[in-house]
């Protein structure tokens, strides 16, 4: 049955072509990746016939309960869990907004409310500053409300996250401790199970989740292994459409709801299941299962193919690499890049119709550029910051996709007045980062 | 353009049978609609082509940002606001859920927060007793947590709610009023409007929100006419697929966030958006706005048609029609029947495959049936109760189909032992009832 949907289309695995993928150069599989062929065809019954509502008891109702329960059975076997310690989500930020809101109001309520208008009394959560704003921003909020208060731990300058930071901002208050399983800039992997053993033992009450958006269908993910409570998992990262994703709720959590209503999710989410996008949520999690070395081993030797080819061909003294120089601590599919000097901006909305990728700054019109937190927070020097291409390659990258990105954005840089020197680059790459 | 949706596939519109509702009767268009074929077209480029992050600059991106902007000019056509006003959601629970939650935490954002831990100081939301769980339970919710007290109205014996109840209700404290629509089970129409004007006019700083999940694409719903600040849609219940929904909000409402995240919906609601159910949402609204009127009249039609075939068959004593008398209060396609004496669970239990309804209630193992809250709002006698079948029609109910339907019920009704008396019934139809 698994191998079946490999088999069946051939020609759709991994490091095919995808026909519409053709004109522009797409290397930004961080933002979203296409929909998998294989993840299409998983949806098209609910697309066209079965579309009955999986609270009802008659016959279309078991269709889609059916499916929906399949799907939480792909999703369990990705991230080695039981079936019922997933609850379906609509995105990436409703699974992070829910892990956070849920610990804060489930202690709230055990706690006597009324006595915790004070500073002193609330609850406190701990996460680190590279975190997506589906955390910065809810933790922001909540903060602002007067429900939590949070501490964000630094990161080194290779954008990694340190047990110790995570330990020492723990307070007697703290009830959740949130980290993401990998950065979608830089491609750091965080150490994730140490820090749930750490807290584990430093704070016993306290709710570890991570947000691993970026790390399925790229690396290993295994909830056991890791001893967290929650785990944030994104069907768009990983072949299935935007939309839908999931929040691992390990067994006897306590959570409150975000979304109330009915007894949908066992009483957890209200709101009838998308079950078109569950499908494919389902079929994308049982790909990235069985393919998860073959898809790793294709992203890493694009990924370093276009590291090898932009490396010897930009000036070697105004580029560096950022993230971890341990391509063990780093995602297998990103390339975040600075070229001192250029305007990543400029240079994707100049080629915005032959390479897609995404900047690690964003135009502002009148402050100038505004750098991503996540580079302010790695300490990255504002010339490089601006001059920040994040690239990432994915299952249907092709060799032909990365040796045109290479010439589209020497040729962008060059056009941008870029310095290349006498022989255009050197093809030293000294420091170790050639080697993501 | 808009003539084309309907033309292109004209064995598929209005009244047209498709193919696969043929085995099993489907008359639970409340529950969920089936997917209208012109929806699942519009859909399909998103499902196997198009699938950039509508962040991205970049070409693929822009594809997508077309189809989220197209869906919202679409909704917004629907209800008669701009598209601005439109934010998207992934169900009417989320919905629901953000108008109250965003309006209460409004208010207390702006009121000195540390002070309000007494009841009194507390904003205070009036709703009524037949609300969807997606209010009633989220309103249940935050009283808990201490966020805010609430006041549900009663209905009459008709499912209507008096606008001098609601105004009743309102206190000093009161930031929302939150009347649905219509009702899911009965079909009453609530004077949404009025009570807007009433409120509008008692307390001037009150917002208004109405759920009107099951009035799309049955009557008008138009938000200039209603008055409302805050309206909540649902793509299921007109033909497109489950988890997609939207709130209007209207200019200038201040509303806290629900999801926190990144910049999408203008700010006001994280989370990468979900294009293939979008577009999916915008045909489905489209469609309503141009089908209005033949949508409607064939669902009456065929709604009609059930009534008088189970109002001829059914011993007449025995039978009582739920919900206003007066048609014009009516959603067009709703028909709650209670035949006292018959167990609805059981019916439809039986008929599983036959015959796709809802019941009045459920089975509870130990603490016999689970009347729902709106029967019992309604002071609906418990032998009643039990004894009620929710059955609605849609744009592709057939004839054939509500003739099957009726033949079901009765055959299972005298499988259940219900008396059928003489000639099995009257052709009565007194008290109005059956006007439906
Ligand atoms: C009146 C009403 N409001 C809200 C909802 C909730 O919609 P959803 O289940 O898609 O969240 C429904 C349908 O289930 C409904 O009938
Ligand atoms: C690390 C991380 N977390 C959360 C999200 C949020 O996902 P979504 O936009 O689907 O809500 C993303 C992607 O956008 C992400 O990269």
């Amino acid at each position: 049955m698994e191998q079946q949907l490999v088999q069946q289309l051939p020609s759709t695995g991994v490091g095919s072509k995808l026909p519409h993928l053709a004109e522009c150069v797409y290397l930004d599989y961080n933002a979203t990746t296409p929909i998998y062929p294989e993840v299409s065809e998983a949806m098209k019954p609910y697309i066209y016939e079965l579309f009955g509502n999986p609270s009802s008891v008659h016959a279309y109702g078991q269709q889609t309960r059916a499916a929906v329960d399949k799907a939480r059975q792909q999703v369990a076997g990705l991230i080695n869990c039981s079936p019922d310690e997933v609850a379906f989500t609509s995105c990436g930020t409703e699974s992070d907004n829910w892990a956070l809101w849920g610990a804060v109001m489930a202690r709230r309520g055990s706690s006597s409310s009324s006595s915790s208008s004070s500073q002193q009394g609330l609850p406190h959560v701990v996460t680190s500053q590279i975190e997506h704003p589906a955390v910065t921003a809810c933790l922001r909020s909540m903060a602002e409300q007067g429900l939590c208060t949070f501490t964000a731990v630094p990161v080194d300058s290779q954008g990694l996250i340190s047990v110790t930071d995570v330990v020492s901002a723990l307070t007697p208050n703290t009830v959740l401790v949130s980290i993401m399983h990998s950065n979608n800039e830089v491609g750091s992997l965080q150490p994730v199970a140490a820090i749930a053993a750490a807290v584990r033992q430093a704070a016993p009450g306290c709710l570890v989740h991570s947000d691993a958006a970026q790390s399925m269908g790229k690396v290993a993910v295994d909830v056991q292994q890791l001893g967290v409570d929650l785990l944030t998992l994104v069907g768009h990262k990983f072949g299935a459409p935007k939309g839908v994703a999931a929040l691992y709720i390990r067994q006897g959590v306590q959570l409150a709801n975000l979304l109330s209503g009915g007894s949908q999710e066992r009483g957890r989410r209200g709101g009838t299941e998308n079950v078109l996008l569950l499908a494919g949520l389902g079929a994308a999690a049982e790909l990235a299962q069985l393919e998860a070395d073959a898809t790793a081993a294709h992203m890493r030797s694009m990924r370093d193919r276009l590291a090898a080819g932009l490396l010897a061909a930009l000036p070697r003294h105004l580029v560096r690499i950022n993230g971890p120089q341990d391509s063990a601590l780093q995602l297998p599919n990103t390339l975040s890049i600075s070229v001192k000097g250029l305007s990543a901006p400029s240079l994707l909305q100049m080629l915005a119709q032959k390479l897609a990728a995404s900047a690690g700054a964003a135009c502002h019109s009148s402050h100038g550029p505004a750098v991503s937190p996540v580079l302010q927070a790695m300490r990255l020097h504002p010339d490089y910051a601006v001059g920040t291409l994040r690239l990432s390659t994915g299952r249907h990258t092709t060799a032909d996709e990365v040796d045109r990105a290479v010439t589209l954005i020497v040729g962008a840089a060059r056009k941008q007045g870029l310095e290349f020197g006498s022989s255009g680059s050197s093809s030293d790459t000294a420091n170790g980062t050639a080697a993501h």
